[in-house]
């Protein structure tokens, strides 16, 4: 293949790109340039937070114990920084600062990135208390250390925790990149807008879905596939800002592959939802809920042997971890 | 640890490792050792041609916008050059290929990789289509940005169209492996083969599975935990080249949890699909399925309170999204 | 914005954050600061195994063939190294080495490592059974390239193979951040309890649980949403080491979004379960167990036109794949 081939296709190639650039298309931002969010940045603050969340569990070459405030000092200023011009680049897009000149935009972000760090150790708090409940629930947990470093639900949690600090501080596109980010390492997707409590504990976690206008109490704990979701998108945009995702009160414990819906319903407190289990209605509090079972049937060289519910098989059935 | 002995265990287990190679094991590839696709390099690939398709949203530091063409040209001369090298490599896998000489071979890949390229704008159409979909579709979304930098469903959607084009061109393993990689950041499991209409909408995720020979038209929506499958494996191999997967009509929303099985499957136009249901046959167009409710059992105290159907909660319950 | 109001700023909250720490929170691990495993040492150490395993699939620029034994021994040097430091590091946490000199735990853990070292082969045996069984198993799998570097499920696999290996010999922790590792890419959460027989498929894959304590046998399949768990974790630390969860004996195929739970739920040889079947209950030899339908509701225009049963759509349709 000559180079001048390659050139000239190239070119061609280049050109019929250029011209579809032209259209206008909403896929393009060619007019902001420099104005979005780096998603990279996004993901290297993520990982800059782990570290002052959890120090000496995620590890820094440069970490060196006689000098760990230095280092912390370092990588705050770097977060302050990083996140405040990150934040800068979105507000654009928000309507509240929309029109406001550059440095006004600037001295907001700053400001809120400020206020973001101050919550740091509350948050810390909640993520003791997350670490707390999972060590608590789960038989096969044996250290803190393995659940911080291992485990996908309380790596969802932190970025959760975080990103919602932002989302209710009004700043755009953010917050939904770092749970994203979460969802993307995790399976786990929960919207930066759900409120969540203490002690919440996630095991397994791969398709858990948590919509954004979710409550959720203290003391809950979620299994693998739990969608607390929306009843319908047919409103599509009209539904914005609504209640569209359930509120779930303290101690209510929700078995796997178990859907809440609605944003009306409520569970209430000390409720136990049995797995596979589809709520659109809200339940009492101390209500246990299960799903009657499935019928079964057994074959066995080609011949039905037997046909059993599986309430018969065993009343705990509907406990699946 | 003495090095002496720490080299003397490493020549054992290096032995041990070499013997085991000579086994001729079908999970080497020692014979053709340059001749793997690099997935590294594909990887890199997919991320140029984010670049490239999303102008101004996925970003790099060389990036100017005065030099805004001449970036773009070097990303089109960069995929041009290193996507045929990659083709060239895997192309001895294709039957079509096998026994050409190497210079045969490469100028193939070449053509390939323009032929793919000049579908670039082509694949913007469709994507452009598919980000309106979303944004229509999804209450939670709040701008064309969000959904680009953050939507696994988009994202899944844009590797999916470009890997088809490169699977209906006969491309071996590397439209699956950008497939896969998807898959690895989304839980979205497309088959490169499957071929998709305009203004695809995919909410949440996680867990989809849309098998090779699936059809989908346009305006199709679907949400987390939809298969569009097979039957059964049990024919394996020999179920090479068969459809073995359904067929999706226009104007199609699937809501989540909802299996559709099966090569002669046609789900007709204007229908919905309630959550969770299980199809193997037909469904005649302009058609609403939902699945006869749980039955589901109450109690309070150890006692059984209440036993309900889930059609008596919400006429509405099928839509889980 | 000055930089002296930020450095003030700065300040006032490092100083915030050092007081949170003086609390002396569980998530903290200031003490023995150099003495936590290195989670990206581990997955370095994963794929240079995965190079080791799989030769000339994963590859390196400074790979060349005619160097193919000296770069072999480099990589089986450097996981020595490296991973013996790695198995030190947490041993710590481990009772059985807990209160030997630093010396004797670093004597122990390189003699670990030799010894996983010294298992390749034989894993290496079992892969090789593994990639028979998908390339037989499904008719979508054009080579055994493709399935060793695209297919989630055997990355899945094999890196519990790895870390199984290591987590019967005692080490704690690293097994699970290498399985964890796996989940975040494949979706695929494999405790490295488990134990898993000659010639297991993993179709798709994403939302597979299987727990610490489950026992497969040869020739197994299970596809996705699969969950082979335990009942209840109501009893939380003091079901540590109980068996907990299934066994599962030879030639069993498990379709997808079946659960299987219990630690005394055995499924007999030769058995195939249905697609959603929810088992508790000891199944024997040679059963097929399906569940009876699902009630279907089909709506046109408003009205009722049809209510079905599954089973009468297609007796074969529990096979989802």
């Amino acid at each position: 293949m000559s180079r001048n081939m390659e050139g000239r296709e190239a070119k061609e190639i280049l050109d019929s790109i250029l011209a579809d650039y032209e259209l206008d298309r909403t896929i393009d931002k060619m007019e902001d340039f420099y104005d979005q969010p780096n998603k990279e940045v996004i993901i290297d603050i993520i990982e800059k937070l782990m570290k002052i969340i959890y120090p000496g569990y995620y590890r820094d070459r440069a970490y060196k114990s006689y000098h760990a405030n230095h280092h912390l000092s370092t990588l705050i200023e770097d977060v302050l920084y990083r996140l405040s011009r990150q934040i800068a680049k979105v507000s654009k897009f928000c309507p509240k600062l929309d029109g406001k000149c550059r440095e006004q935009i600037e001295k907001e972000s700053y400001e809120i990135t400020v206020d973001f760090l101050r919550q740091i150790p509350k948050i810390r708090e909640y993520l003791e208390g997350d670490l707390q409940a999972a060590l608590e629930g789960d038989p096969a947990a044996n250290s803190y250390g393995e659940i911080i470093l291992a485990y996908p639900g309380l790596f969802a949690i932190t970025i959760n925790r975080l990103a919602h600090e932002l989302f209710i501080r009004s700043v755009p596109l953010i917050p939904r990149i770092m749970t994203e980010y979460a969802h993307s390492i995790t399976g786990i997707d929960i919207h930066p807008g759900a409120t969540i409590g203490k002690h919440f504990f996630i095991d397994h976690g791969t398709g858990i879905v948590v919509g954004e206008t979710t409550i959720i109490g203290d003391n809950v704990k979620i299994y693998q596939g739990v969608t607390l979701g929306a009843l319908s998108t047919r409103g599509g945009q009209k539904l914005k800002n609504a209640k569209r995702h359930p509120t779930i009160e303290d101690n209510v414990t929700i078995y796997s592959g178990a859907s809440i819906l609605g944003g009306e319903t409520v569970i209430g407190r000390d409720s136990v939802i049995g797995g596979n289990a589809f709520i659109t209605k809200s339940i009492p509090a101390g209500t246990t809920v299960s799903i009657k079972g499935q019928e079964l049937q057994f074959k066995q060289g080609g011949k039905t042997t037997m046909e059993i519910s599986n309430l018969d098989q065993d009343e705990n059935w509907f406990y699946i971890i």
